[in-house]
């Protein structure tokens, strides 16, 4: 009879090979997103689909459910918790959700998603979301047959497809922290809208020549603790951050000349997602202790650098200095503190990417709610630029001047990514709930940052959170890190304390 | 029993898979010699050698030689020179190569050659070979191991690998044809280093601004035909031309702004191989009647579009006012004439790619030479500098400075490609002679050049060459389309129609 050893060794050699061939996908995903010339998108659309299948095969080899299976009866493994659990717990979840799925699925979802992408990108600079409309149709059927393969026992699609994303959370669970959140947010809104103070916005949309821009952004990536060595910086129509594996994860971003936060800020934020990679157990590549929590935690990291840290104002008593001497023209006559003020500017408005801290989550809140109407057939795809204008006009006040600034902006459901949005405000949560504990923990980061010291935030990070992969759910991490459940308080915290005295509310 | 339909479909549905997976590889192999991070090196080595192990074992699946035994026994195929007939040759070769190699030497072939890479890229950096040699050790012997397990009856272990690029030829065949064109080249070349008439070479090291250089090369890229639309250019630091698939072929080089032929005949250059790829027969992607015939070919399309037609008088006569107003600092008062000149340059050099039309091909004797040698066992790794500098000597009456600018200058060994280097002035010699046939049928090639007309050619290339993919092995193609075997006549006949008049020799 195999030993224990052996039967996890084989198990883990499986692994491995998995997920290697599923990175060699994420190379050529990002090339599409990069590099890829029109013509060749159909030919890509074939090699990912091909790959999704060949690591799907390899996904549900009958061989892994033997191993797991003879494994799981074994008593020799090790304790409740120990390494060789924690692998074997999320090998058996991602084995049981993959076996559900027909390889005939999967492949179809990587090559419609492909395409549906293309057209995204085609359709958003033609602001024309007929164009993109039969694509969201045919994503959304593909989704719906994922959700029902996967199943859900309380008749909620949604939860199936989250799940994938930040498991053991419901729409219901979010539906519930979402609330009490969304209450003060409108409240606090409100209060800034009336203020009588109004920064001036016009100073990031001055010249800031692009070459500058990269340069600037590369160098305080590398200054918050993005390694260059183990990644690169490129351009593409919607930001993303690839970890490929160990030493290469790919960060992205978009310039415009008359705009600095943009690349800015969307950089710090790629940088905080890539800095979660490159701080996960090298050791660990293939298995779950190797892998990142959840997407709201990868959310809560790139949260953290972006706004925390990246939007405070020792940030930019260490940082401010140095914009000044690569952006001469825009910068010249501008104080630090009107700066700061420029860059937290609250105000309603289009574009999710773009928005301020308070506006945020309630951008999220609206694709929260499109898309669980979409899956559970309330709402079909012809009508989502009405219901969108709608309620984005409820939220904001405000009505988006053609679809590329209301539902074409974003990327997630021509790529498939229905329960994706969610995780965006749960990272700001996780993220102020986190950067409370690192304050407390690390004897107050505001001076730290001042001196331009990032590298105490980033370990602390790399211990508490990236190095222990999957081990835990997001949820208890929480609770283990902070000492806390989740809980919408410490981000009303931070932005009470960030936006009242800058518009003297409350 | 299965139709012969059923079971040609079947067998086209999985070379077309193999192919596509094997050119997930070609992407990756791209984005290693392009946008790689250092740190991702190790981990593009595994996604490498796990591709290419699963490509092998595609390429060599059992089903693959049923199909092909039973489909070679039945009678109605198609008859000789059909399409499924040429299909099914083509099939069979690669089916027999590759089930001779054992999948493990294929899995260590890329692992080490891709880090070999890696380390080549340093130590030319460094002008460091004994930092690479205990790799091109390590390739060698793997390379020996391949020429063992695919077998050579005549004891010559070069012509199994040989045969991989140049199906038909033997180092017999090329020594063969290599020895008079030696012969006449090495007068051609000593007439002109006796000759009293010497360009102004220092025209071309004049300052040729980067971004203005990328420009210039790609509308002249675009001009002769090459589709952006289904292509692109970057920068690497060994150029190469990488087809990944329909619509996607991707071209690199690198610039100096000192030294304006390097990239732009570099482009042209691979622009040629591009032009070959993007002019394959679509429809026939995944069989041998979309595929390159061999690597000599290759090389004729390159060199043809570099040399007969970037280097030529009509052609500088389109493209020069362009020139002018591109690099005004370097050219304000330079006239075609002398740039003409300039561009056509002879003399003795160290680097291979930077090599005049006339030198070019003892270049690539030499490494004829000393690869032979090495494969024979005859010549040991750490000597190899040595005799490199030694037959450099003779050849060209210089020693090279240091390894950089000799033994270390190309990948190719690196990379594995042992047996590569004599399709270089294989490629040379077609060229000239198709270009003599094309010439004559299109009607006078130069008036069209100086018109900007360049379609003519790219189209009779694409019907005579391009579109019939392996249908003939390269030798019966030149026969086919010249109406004789491959000469090197028309070669010299083309260096002296060219040489004769600058130099005012002969």
């Amino acid at each position: 009879m195999a030993t224990t050893t052996d039967l996890y060794g084989e198990l883990i050699e499986r692994m491995k090979k998995t997920v290697l061939l599923g990175s060699c996908s994420s190379v050529l995903g990002w090339d599409e997103q990069t590099y890829l010339p029109p013509g060749g998108g159909e030919h890509r659309a074939n090699q990912l689909a091909l790959l999704a299948g060949m690591t799907h095969e390899r996904a549900t080899h009958p061989r892994v459910g033997e191993l797991l299976s003879e494994l799981e009866s074994r008593s020799d493994l090790g304790a409740d918790g120990s390494d060789e659990q924690v692998v074997i717990r999320e090998a058996r979840r991602s084995y049981n959700r993959a076996t559900k799925l027909p390889q005939k699925l999967v492949e179809e979802l990587s090559h419609t998603t492909t395409l549906a992408q293309q057209a995204w990108v085609g359709a958003r600079k033609a602001k024309s979301f007929p164009q993109f409309e039969p694509w969201l149709a045919k994503v959304l059927k593909l989704k719906r047959e994922e959700a029902s393969a996967i199943g859900y026992g309380n008749g909620v699609p949604y939860d199936a497809l989250l799940d994938d994303y930040e498991p053991g959370a419901t729409a219901e669970s979010i539906a519930a922290a979402f609330r009490p959140l969304r209450e003060e947010l409108v409240k606090l809104v409100a209060a800034i809208v009336d203020s009588d103070r109004h920064p001036q916005h016009e100073i990031l949309t001055r010249r800031y020549p692009i070459d500058a821009q990269r340069e600037f952004a590369t160098q305080a990536a590398k200054a918050i603790g993005f390694s260059f060595e183990d990644g690169r910086l490129d351009v593409a129509a919607h930001p993303f951050c690839s970890g490929f594996g160990p030493g290469d994860c790919r960060l992205t971003t978009r310039y415009d000349e008359q705009h600095f936060p943009g690349a800015f800020f969307g950089v710090l934020h790629e940088a905080g997602h890539g800095i979660y990679e490159q701080g996960l157990n090298r050791e660990a590549y293939g298995t779950g202790l190797g892998e990142t929590t959840s997407l709201g935690i990868h959310e809560s990291q790139s949260r953290m650098w972006e706004n925390l840290v990246g939007r405070s104002r020792p940030f930019w008593q260490h940082f401010f200095p140095q914009a000044k001497a690569a952006f001469t023209e825009a910068l010249s006559s501008v104080t630090v503190d009107d700066f700061y003020a420029a860059i937290n500017d609250v105000r309603p408005s289009f574009i999710r990417v773009e928005a301020d801290e308070c506006t945020y989550n309630l951008h999220i809140m609206l694709r929260f709610e499109i898309e669980q109407a979409m899956l559970a057939g309330d709402l079909q795809t012809p009508d989502v630029p009405g219901v969108w204008n709608e309620t984005f006009e409820k939220f904001f006040g405000l009505t988006p001047p053609h679809d590329s600034f209301g539902c074409l902006q974003d990327i997630h459901w021509s790529a498939g990514l229905f329960g994706y949005f969610p995780t965006y405000a749960l990272g700001n949560m996780y993220a102020a709930q986190f950067f409370e504990t690192a304050d407390q923990t690390l004897g107050g980061l505001s001076a730290q940052f001042a001196r331009g010291e990032f590298a105490p935030l980033k370990q602390w990070l790399n211990e508490h959170i990236h190095q222990q992969g999957k081990r835990f759910r997001a949820q208890e991490l929480v609770q283990r890190v902070t000492g806390r459940p989740l809980s919408h308080e410490p981000l009303l915290r931070h932005l009470h304390a960030r936006f009242d005295p800058l518009y003297g509310v409350k």
